[in-house]
This record gives structure tokens, C-alpha cells and sequence, in this order.
């Protein structure tokens, strides 16, 4: 195990009939709240009533700022940092599911500097002070409620960036399952995937070799968002189900996995990142069509690392560390077939002549996230084993 | 999955050559530090000197409150509160174990009141305000360090009773596996048989019979604990195993474990603290001499979970769920053995005639922790089955 700081402040309130918290614990941090939603689905279902009346009640003044897309863009954040500004807002409220977060996050950061908040993004400023955050989450995906970190696409340069900073933790978060009831198949599928990425990220870049406690861990979240998922799929009104994938999504991505593994890496999101700058994937089905090109190239370099995953994960117990390790990637495999999430790019309608200029741009993101082991060449190889 | 709210919001500095930090992290918080350790042993080993140099380098003015025992006792708090309010002191810094650190958050909770600070153990008063805590951990057992929990026994009375309050989580926790490598190999089984204790108490009395991502981190955890012992006690200065413990003792009850499961019981330490306050034990040998009987008396009530817990800790997949049941609770009682834990109250010399004596000593926590489901008669059953 490597030294590691771990400190999540995020309060978490999980459960039923917790929404209605909301405007109490914004109210905590700031009276006049810019509130960040996406396209309106909050309107259909309800959430957005119980939100802003819960923020009313607490004695909130509401700023709108709506229409956050998936894989959300620099523009809009810049629009919500300037309305943040005009209005004097001293807290956020993100409602809404990964990208809303991100997007808030964005905002958190940038109303309370001069410069364009894209300076943070290209490590070219770093932040300092951030508005508060409170958030009442939509979808079980990116972890961003629990976490310091948020991705934003400047569609000027086709960049999709990301980066963490412990200013961005929100202060509390609110998790009802109930609240994910309505997601459909293929958004409930791509978020079970994001959250597997996560942990597979760092279960088979981390640079120390043996983190067994971790290990466990991450062996578990993975067995559970697959579980879990399934069970969704099966019943989507499941509201254990939805409880259990909800609650795994975000122990995927909350520092814990991470915490003593040393360098990790996010290859899978980095290459993933560049698909959706360019063809606006879903972030979940980018990384289902990924990853396993991804590990198949990397399991001859570390059969054992990818057999202990096969034997914890999926039970494979028998044969060599390399049949076993190729046996677990089929597994995983399979798995996001039997969901309905692509396991090629091809499945994305991307053609092979693509790759140089994906590559191209991808690698401008492992610049920036100084992944130095990936060099064009490299990636390209990658891509070529999603085809 | 119940509701619930997770907030935890220690700072964990983990690793090598963390300890220095102690007087930077300690003077966030205030100047005049009230110091609290134990017997003395870190004056053998220099810690003492390493946390009072960085203590001294950071500007802080020091009252010392060694001399914390085992078991810490309720007359040694009240000279520690004491001695905090004399010197007007407004942090205090534990460097210990987890008595250690349970009996700085008992003055951390009196030193800002008028009445006894018992009061607050028997519920007669609440915690309001309490002096803020860092620590520097030297036994990985009892997951004080992360959590808000603290026990202190009343001599006069013979009673050892424990609560949690949200006020007494400690601000920042320095963890150097390092620093434990001097523990003793008994200390060391007790430790890690406490940390097994914390998982298992939850694992078998959670009122949510469902809960499939708890169950894959608390049986992780176990797995963790029984591992890494065995690797400590096989090579006493095995860093890794060591940090392996350490890491796996403060997740097994920072919260994580039991948020979702609804209401959870601590039965085996209702019991043992009993053990302690009469016989002075140490509380994890005290727990491995309850934890085989209870399993025992309680399996056939809950043939399926112990069978999960014998299959998913031990491997164990032959048989029917009582059998298999039967077989892991041999298993876990074969490495108490192993690792020298007492497996019964006789190997602590404790007679049969004492049993409705401690009993009795039980019920009045039981009271206190509002464990209606426990009477004299099943406490004493429970005894029987552990002579």
C-alpha cells in the first residue's frame, strides 16, 4: 500500500423521501441558489416541484439554469457562471445525474474567478475557492455526488477534460433510488458500465502491486453494479435494485478504491473521451465498446492481475493465469452484450478510418492528465482491438 | 437497503513517515494542545518524541494526560477534563490505541461542560459541544480513529458503556503502519480480532435482510483482517501486511459498513464489555471467547446468512445451509486458535459460577443500548454456550 490522504467530507443522505431535505441542507451554505438541471425531465416527473418548493420553504431566491446536455459544454457552463455572477449566487444546487453535477461543479468554480473557468481544465490556473455545492442526484453513474471531480467539453477545440480538486466535493448529496425509477434501460445500462470503468481503472493501472484490502473492495463494487443492473433491467421499478446500484455507482468513484494504490491511470476514459467529443456518445456505451479491446491488450502484460479478476469477480477458477484472464474478459464481455451496450466502436458506427484522428485527439488528454505511457501509437492499438 | 446518512469527515493522512505532520494538522484547530497517551511505551520507541518535536515546531503550548490504560477508566477521564479546562486548552492530540482515543473524546465531550461527563454515557445529558480531536494511531483494532464512537468503564459501578455523537469524529487521523510494527503478536491478534468483531456484529444482527453491497465490503474486510494478521504475526515488521491491518481495522467501523442496514445491534461487545469491566481482559480476547458461542446460538435462527458467511469468507460451498453454517463458524473459531485468541470464558478463568454475575452486568448496557431482544436469561444462555 502507497501513502494516501483520504478525506470525503460530502454528507450523504440516502433513502426514501429524502428529497424533500433539499432546501434545508442548501440553505445551510447560501440563500441565493443558482439551480442547474438538464433537459427538463425533472419538469415531467415531479422532482423539479418537490426541489424548488422544498428550496422555497427554506427561504431560497432561485436562479435557473436548465438545460444542461449530456456531456456538457463549455458554453453552457460560461452562460451559468455569468448568471451566477449577475444573480450573486452563493450556492448551487445541482439536480440531475453526472453531467448536471460536472457542470455545477464548473460553475462552483469558475463564479468566483475573473479568467475563462476553461483555464482549470488545461491546468493552466488552479482553483482556489469554489462556491458551495449541494446536489440531489438523477442517475447511479459517475460518482460525481461523492466526489472532487467533473468533466466538460469545449466544443471549440473538441476536447472533453477532466480534473479533481478537493474544493469540488459537494456538501451534501441526496440519493433516493426512487428518484432513478424512470431511467431508461439503455441510460440505467450505460451508468452501471460507467461505474465498473471506474473501478477497473484503477484495479488494473495501479501502480503498487499489492493493495489486497482495495482489491476486495473494488472486487465487490464490480460484482454488485453487474448485480445490480441486471436486477434493474429485469424489474425496473426495483426499488432494492435501484438502491443497490445507486449506492455502488457512488462507492465506485468516492477516493476509497483509489485511496493506497498509488499512480493510477484512465486510459478507457481517456481514449472514451475523444468518442464522445467527436460523436457524442453516451459516455456508458463509449466505455463498454473500450474496455475490452482495452484489456485484451493489456492482459498478456499481467495475466495474474487479470486472473485474480476472473476468479473474484466471475468465479473462474480454472485453467492457466492466461485462459483465465481471457475467460474473465469474455465474462465482462458478455455481460455488457446482455445489457444491450456495445462492445465495439464499430457497434458506434465509427469507422476504422477514424482512429488516427481520435487518437490524435486523445492524446491531447493524456497529455494534459500526464499519462506518459500512451503515446499515439498506442492508442491507436487500442482502438484497433475495439473494432 | 434502509435509509441512512453517511458523513464522515476525518482526514486520514496514511503511510511512511506521516507522523511529522501532526503538529501542522493539530494546530489547525487551536494552540493549546492537551497531549493523551497511554502507559508510556511511546517514550520507548520515540514516538512521543517525534509527535511532541512537531507538536513544539508548529507553536503549540502542551499539557500532558498520560498514563491512559487499557480498558481507560471513567476517574482518569475526569482528571483529564480537569486538567483541560486548568490549562484552558482548546484541541486535544491522542497518541494511542483506541482507549487511548476513546478517553480524548471523552474529554474532548467534558472539558466543554459543567456536570460529570458519565452523564452523557447513561444518556442523561447529549453532547452539545466538544474540543476538536486529532490523532495518532498506534494499534489497528478499534477504528476510533474514523469513527464517532468512544467506551470508558466506571470503575464504582463496573460498568463499561460506549456511544456514538456526530461531535466526536476526530479531525484529522495520522495512521503510519510503521508505527505498529512494535505491537506484540497478542495485542496484534486481539486487534484484529476486534476489527472482525466490529464487521461481524453487523453482518449477523442487521434488521434489512437484504443488503448485497455491504455484505461484499464486510466480507472483504473479514478476509482482510484474518490475512493480513497472519501475515503480521508470521513477520511482526511486515510493513505492508501491517498497513494492510491498519487500513482494513479503521473501514471496519468508520460507518461505511453499517450505512443502509438499518437498525444493527453489538451484542458480542454488550457481553464482553462485562468481561472486561470484572475480569479486566483485554476486549479482544474477551470478544473471541463470546464471538464462537454466539454464532452458535444464533445460527440455526439464520442458517442462510451464516451459510453466506461461511461461503463467501471461508469458501465453503459443500453441504446444506446448516451444515456449511456449522463449518464456518469451526473455521473462524479454528483461526481464533491459530492465532492464539481465547475461543471460550474458560480459557480466561472465568468460572461457570460467575454467568448470572456478568449477565446481569450485560443487561444493564443492554438497557442502555435499547437491546430489547436480550434478557438475563439469553445472556446467560449465550455465556453457557461459550464456557
Amino acid at each position: 500500500m502507497q501513502n494516501f490522504v483520504f478525506h470525503n467530507p460530502t454528507k450523504i443522505l440516502f433513502g426514501k423521501n429524502t428529497v424533500s431535505s433539499i432546501g434545508e441542507e442548501t440553505l445551510l451554505f447560501g440563500k441565493n441558489v443558482l439551480l442547474v438541471y438538464g433537459s427538463g425531465s425533472i419538469k415531467k416527473n415531479g422532482l423539479y416541484k418537490e426541489v424548488t418548493q422544498s428550496l422555497g420553504a427554506a427561504g431560497a431566491t432561485i436562479t435557473e439554469h436548465g438545460g444542461v446536455q449530456s456531456n456538457p459544454l463549455l458554453s453552457h457552463v460560461q452562460v451559468g457562471i455569468q448568471l451566477a455572477k449577475d444573480n450573486k449566487c452563493d450556492v448551487i444546487c445541482a439536480v440531475g445525474g453526472g453531467s448536471v453535477i460536472d457542470e455545477a461543479k464548473a460553475i462552483c468554480a469558475g463564479a468566483t474567478v475573473q479568467h475563462d473557468v476553461w483555464k482549470f481544465f488545461t491546468g493552466k490556473k488552479s482553483i482556489k475557492s469554489t462556491l458551495p455545492l449541494t446536489t440531489v442526484l438523477t442517475l447511479a453513474a459517475s460518482g460525481s455526488e461523492m466526489n472532487s471531480g467533473m468533466v466538460i467539453t469545449n466544443e471549440t477545440t473538441s476536447q472533453k477534460f477532466g480534473f479533481a480538486n478537493k474544493l469540488l466535493f459537494p456538501k451534501t448529496s441526496i440519493l433516493d433510488p426512487a428518484v432513478t425509477c424512470s431511467v431508461p434501460a439503455d441510460y440505467t445500462a450505460y451508468g452501471a458500465v460507467d461505474a465498473v470503468a471506474h473501478v477497473l481503472e484503477f484495479y488494473f493501472t495501479k501502480e503498487d502491486p499489492y493493495t489486497p484490502v482495495q482489491d476486495r473492495l473494488m472486487e465487490g463494487l464490480v460484482i454488485n453494479a453487474m448485480e445490480s443492473c441486471n436486477r434493474v433491467l429485469n424489474t425496473p421499478n426495483d426499488y432494492q435494485a435501484r438502491a443497490d446500484l445507486m449506492w455502488t455507482a457512488t462507492l465506485a468513484l468516492n477516493g476509497l478504491t483509489g485511496a493506497g494504490l498509488g499512480k493510477v491511470g484512465f486510459p478507457m476514459h481517456m481514449i472514451e473521451h475523444s468518442l464522445s467529443a467527436f460523436y457524442n456518445v453516451p459516455h456508458g456505451a463509449g466505455l463498454s465498446a473500450i474496455i475490452p479491446g482495452w484489456m485484451r491488450y493489456h492482459a498478456a502484460t499481467k495475466p495474474q492481475r487479470f486472473s485474480q479478476f476472473a476468479d473474484r469477480v466471475f468465479d473462474i477458477r480454472k485453467g492457466s493465469s492466461s485462459e483465465k484472464a481471457e475467460e474473465g474478459i469474455n465474462a465482462l464481455e458478455s455481460w455488457f452484450k446482455a445489457i444491450s451496450s456495445p462492445t465495439t466502436i464499430s457497434a458506434l458506427n465509427i469507422p476504422k478510418e477514424d482512429i488516427p484522428k481520435i487518437a490524435e485527439n486523445a492524446l491531447t488528454l493524456a497529455k494534459v492528465w500526464r499519462m506518459q505511457d500512451y503515446d499515439s501509437e498506442k492508442i491507436e492499438a487500442v482502438l484497433n482491438n475495439c473494432l
